[in-house]
């Protein structure tokens, strides 16, 4: 995995909540309202991931192919296991929780099911580390127990680094493949940014939390911002990978 | 998950090989080539369920439905990857060992594509109870390592007993649902024979070693009986689910 240079423009300081662990956090009820919509938002992500992820091992051209995407899918179950059993432990009814974005994931699946073999797996290595960067992103804005839950899960993500390997050999193979791959990067980064907004755009509270903090409202801006720095960490991947974004 | 009743006619006593761990056991090269086919047998059919099953989470009727088969397809690919290992272990590779049964599975899936998630849920179940039975009647038959490998993947079956409760219910609550999911059970264990009749007749090393021993040669009937045994319990199950078989 790439570790994403982000660590000049990401903010460096920690807010209030940071120091505080779930119970003293959550009487804020904003806060609360602000993180069942995460935890239902990531588990939901991690369970639709499990599908396409499964979905995509049957593009696989062999068998060692196709039992290392199930082994993402795997992967991905167990974070949305965990994720949902969080929302349980804190009483809230995971299903409820997750409908709210089931609209946004499954329409980003729906228009970037792969192709091909080639595609699921740029796509896996794409989806992984995007979710890895957002997972990091998000951390900083927990309280300690729901931070300390999110940094497991990241931990437990990398599984796509099979897919670089890949990727790069078929376009050593046949170069004409990298430009095919790179507008498909392109497109899957551009529908991730676009069910994104959406997202932001329904969940004011989910939204202020992701930008830092309840008192200064919702900023647009560093929502901007927070977009701008997962998609340049995306575009330095794609460019290590051979896929000119 | 129902115990099969086959204590009366199973055989009770064990072959030399249980006696024998897998070092002493597999010098002999006729039950090494009967074992590298039962791992790889297996190891596809527990990727080949992962896959189905996955799929089969797509017509859940509700987020929690979704998750449970996920969780089911999750197990098996662990099943699968413990397997997988053991061929690996024992210095095997696992894709070669498993591509002899890949037809007979996939076939398998194919003809028996549930056509809504009663279906898939009946399908679930039959799948995981007829798989612990077969994994309960191999057991007895192998050398210790392997014997230990199998009754731990068997210890973690029972995931479909979730089906149960919502088949039912769903038969009490139209009762023309059963009489359908009847000859549904019906057609998933008639394909399931003939699949395995054609793996039977394929593999004569793995047949033979199914039916108790090397030195009497390949006893035809003995797999019959192994057959009936499944397929008694198999009704058993089903009637006790309110389906007559």
């Amino acid at each position: 995995m790439t570790t994403p240079d982000n660590t000049s423009d990401a903010p460096a300081e920690q807010t209030g909540v940071a120091a505080q662990d779930w119970a003293t956090a959550s009487a804020d009820p904003q806060y609360r309202a602000a993180l069942v919509d995460l935890l239902g938002a990531l588990a939901y992500g991690e369970l639709a991931a499990f599908e396409r992820l499964a979905e995509d091992a049957k593009l696989a051209p062999t068998l060692a192919d196709k039992a290392e995407l199930a082994k993402m899918a795997s992967a991905e179950f167990h974070h949305f296991e965990r994720l949902r059993n969080r929302l349980t432990e804190i009483g809230e009814e995971p299903t409820q929780a997750m409908e709210p974005f089931v609209a946004a994931l499954d329409g980003f699946h729906k228009q970037t099911a792969p192709s091909d073999w080639l595609e699921g797996l740029v796509k896996a290595y794409v989806g992984d580390s995007i979710a890895s960067d957002f997972y990091r992103e998000v951390a900083a804005r927990l309280d300690s127990d729901t931070r300390e839950l999110v940094l497991a899960v990241l931990d437990d993500t990398g599984h796509a680094g099979f897919a670089v390997e890949k990727v790069r050999a078929a376009i050593d193979a046949d170069p004409r493949v990298g430009g095919r791959l790179a507008l498909w990067a392109r497109r899957l980064m551009g529908e991730a940014l676009s069910q994104s907004q959406r997202v932001v755009a329904d969940r004011d509270a989910l939204s202020t939390m992701l930008v830092g903090g309840v008192a200064d409202g919702f900023d647009l801006a560093e929502v901007g911002r927070m977009f701008s720095r997962i998609t340049e960490a995306h575009t330095k991947r794609m460019a290590a990978l051979g896929l000119a974004a």
